[in-house]
């Protein structure tokens, strides 16, 4: 029971961190020791990114790694820090909601990502199936007496294909879509492209009328920048692990 | 069968780079994904650490860390890479010597260090103790049909407590009885303290008589100096993890 109230505690403590125009950032970690080093930077969360923990166990993104390897690793994690772990689940690696939320509260994590991508199929599920999966992982959490704070990722602009408009009114409605299912968060990866203005980001916020994830990139908008255009949550994906191991492989061209 | 072919190759290999004077160099991995970047450098060879590995599965060294995650790990990454990997099992976690080699030998690893340090009391163990254990690993693989390259390590410079002529003795002893009792490698850990010089390596070298490891340190002598010496293998230990460590915690300070 004790743990129980702990989890509902940093659920909530997520959830509050989710304040548009003042986003928490997630300098997203792969394992214990990354985590560890996040929360001692003082970041009040610490997220998984799925490629980086897939890349350090040893296997591609897109559920590649095994299900089993993935929850091991998150418990790892939550084990050795005090604040919210919330978890980048990719598209649920095939299992029915009650199972998905189960095993992630047995890690004692209290949040995750979910997206869009089929990863059987690598196109984009339709919105409404995508809506329903979300609303079974809310009802699933409800029934088990859990707070789980659900980060709802639509890939539409990493499928690209379409016009800019046509993309942004698709990611708008699915964002809108997800929400209302239950969501909490809605988090168009890749918004906008290699060429993300401010104006595009402020009306995507505005238009999908609630909590907003952003990808960082370098090359791109700065934290403060990010955050005057109402977004709610900012992550790294894999940007920190990458470079980690660009400056793993510089210590070891050095030595060599 | 192939595979058993694979492993007695991998040992064999592993075995001959043990060359006096043209040291293996061994930038010391802890996951898949370091593994890679070694293997990807070009090292011929990957060792694991066992702080690093510890460090990055959320627990301290010093067999903290369970040896089933341990081994788990171990396994991922004999999965990514394809040289010879050899695996920093500290004390031995408290198996059995059949055990031991039947456990290490699943992962695909055809290497282990093993040191003379009883992790229950942080006491070096007595040295006949220490080489029986080594005989009984060399036995349990020679029975087992197994190539296996046995690295013995003394923590009698990580004790200290004696003169430094009473230390070299000391290790001196330890080393050869070690190799006599079949290891393929000495590793007198930290040999020298702080202030190693050529002159006591050469000698430390000279004396034991076989194969020897030595620690690298930043701030000691080059991997150029250290081959002058004699020695045949040239490690790490943590330090490449604590390098990366330290670059990620840099990366997330300039975030914060």
């Amino acid at each position: 029971m004790a743990s129980d109230s702990v989890g509902a505690d940093r659920a909530t403590a997520l959830r509050a961190l989710h304040r548009p125009g003042a986003p928490v950032v997630l300098p997203n970690a792969w394992d214990a020791g990354s985590a560890r080093a996040v929360e001692a930077a003082g970041f009040p969360v610490v997220a998984t990114s799925s490629a980086a923990m897939a890349e350090s166990l040893g296997y591609a993104d897109g559920e590649h790694a095994p299900v089993d390897e993935v929850m091991d690793a998150v418990a790892r994690i939550v084990r050795v820090v005090s604040v919210p772990v919330t978890v980048d689940l990719e598209s649920g690696y095939g299992l029915a909601p009650v199972e998905l939320v189960e095993r992630l509260v047995a890690t004692g994590a209290v949040g995750c990502n979910l997206e869009d991508t089929d990863p059987r199929t690598g196109e984009l599920r339709e919105p409404s199936a995508q809506a329903d999966f979300l609303a079974a992982v809310r009802s699933a959490a409800q029934r088990a007496g859990v707070e789980l704070v659900l980060n709802a990722r639509t890939d539409v602009y990493l499928r690209g294909g379409a016009e800019p408009t046509t993309l942004r009114a698709e990611a708008v409605r699915r964002g809108r879509a997800y929400l209302a299912a239950g969501a909490d968060c809605a988090y168009p990866i890749a918004v906008g492209g290699a060429a993300l203005d401010r104006t595009t980001l402020v009306e995507l916020v505005r238009e999908i009328g609630g909590p907003v994830n952003v990808l960082y990139r370098p090359d791109g908008l700065t934290l403060a920048e990010l955050a005057e255009t109402g977004v709610a949550r900012v992550s790294f994906g894999p940007g920190i692990y990458r470079a980690s191991q660009a400056h793993l492989s510089s210590t070891l061209a050095t030595l060599r």
